[in-house]
């Protein structure tokens, strides 16, 4: 990698090993908490820990794409001619997105109706989202087709925060009294971290970052924004469950 | 490494596959431990393990971290080119150490407000504390880089001790009596088990060890100290939970 210091490969490399261990716990975290709510809460815990269970898969991926394609040789970073696999990302994205959604909504415990056809429109516009933005990032450029793409994936993107904001808003606010800050905090935490992907998909149109400065911010970046969409995020899934589990049986 | 004899790297090799049965074994005890304790104190049973599951995987990590960065020929430590890794402890500390307080804040079980305030307040400070350690630990030297982040360090470590005997102190008075000895000693063993880390990370401002000495201090150490912090704590923990339960279900 061009101009990446040995510390910067060190931090990316600590980075990914951060994001095995998270998802990992968190997995087991979430899917513990199955036993702790009521049974129409279980399926919310069982995706959530799935979302990090994926992550998890693929940040061992990462992690193994990473270490294979540098070595450190007298203390500077050396292409060992394997190329780092960009694609992971996406391909747990293409899994992972949607399933987020999904759990916010089962959260919700919305009508059955109203459960699959939100799961199907949220999930599917965020399917399509990763799937715009793919063409763009393993093209390579910082050119037009990077641009185009990117500008396509975001109207899934704008319809899913459209979504959450205006179609979901009436439907957070007949959550119980206890839950209902949570869920709105968790709607919030969803579409801030969501933000996040985008800024890092078209700074190199306009930060003059290059070789391994920006690869740094982005893979350390895209790992911290990864474990609040997907880890902390679970949190508050698992919290609204046991509060709403408590609220119904009917002691705060 | 420099004046490393054999006798000092096999000691710390079997200190690191020790911490790793030690961490595999604890995570078991916690989580079969979970099915004994009410549903008031099974989150901190399954934090409990989910700590010693981490410290398990970084220890696995280290050792083989260990095991790739020196051969032994002819009875000569000679290092093999790949560098040791020393901020898998930092990876490790920036997960477990959070959750280490949020274990004995969930075991008091004190309100939900309370719960998550100081699980919020405690656990950034003790992340806090980790992140402004790490720059000094990796910079390599023996210097003022080590001295000043290592000092800023120990403004959040200060304020996490003034809570756990100050603010939380009111709250042990009120835990039953047959498990407040428990609370308090599980306090303070987290207090005096973690002034053991920033001891030895000053340690070589004073102490005049040098190369082998040091290492192998240091890091069987280390290996100690996380084995008191979280596999003897969380031992606590268990009990903590066992005697509360009893006294919950109106026998001692």
């Amino acid at each position: 990698m061009e101009g990446m210091t040995a510390g910067q490969y060190e931090l990316v490399y600590n980075a990914f090993s951060f994001g095995i261990a998270t998802f990992a716990a968190a997995t087991l975290f979430f899917w513990f908490g199955r036993s702790q709510v009521n049974k129409h809460y279980k399926t919310a815990l069982t995706v959530t820990g799935l979302v990090t269970f994926i992550a998890f898969y693929h940040y061992v991926r990462i992690f193994e794409s990473w270490d294979a394609a540098y070595d450190i040789v007298d203390g500077v970073v050396v292409a060992t001619g394997t190329s780092f696999n960009v694609a992971y990302r996406y391909v747990d994205w293409l899994l992972t997105v949607p399933l987020l959604l999904i759990e916010l909504i089962l959260v919700m415990r919305l009508t059955q109706s109203e459960t699959v056809s939100k799961s199907l429109t949220l999930g599917g516009a965020a399917a399509l989202m990763i799937l715009l933005g793919y063409p763009g990032e393993v093209s390579g450029g910082i050119d037009s087709t990077r641009l185009i793409w990117g500008a396509l994936s975001m109207i899934p993107f704008l319809y899913i925060v459209y979504t959450l904001y205006v179609g979901l808003g009436e439907a957070i606010n007949r959550q119980p009294e206890s839950a209902r800050g949570l869920v709105r905090l968790a709607r919030n935490v969803t579409v801030l971290s969501w933000f996040f992907y985008p800024v890092v998909y078209f700074a190199p149109f306009v930060l003059p970052l290059s070789g391994g400065m920006s690869t740094t911010v982005i893979e350390v970046g895209y790992t911290v924004a990864d474990i609040t969409a997907k880890a902390l995020f679970g949190v508050l899934i698992y919290l609204i469950a046991v509060r709403k589990s408590e609220a119904e049986d009917g002691h705060s």
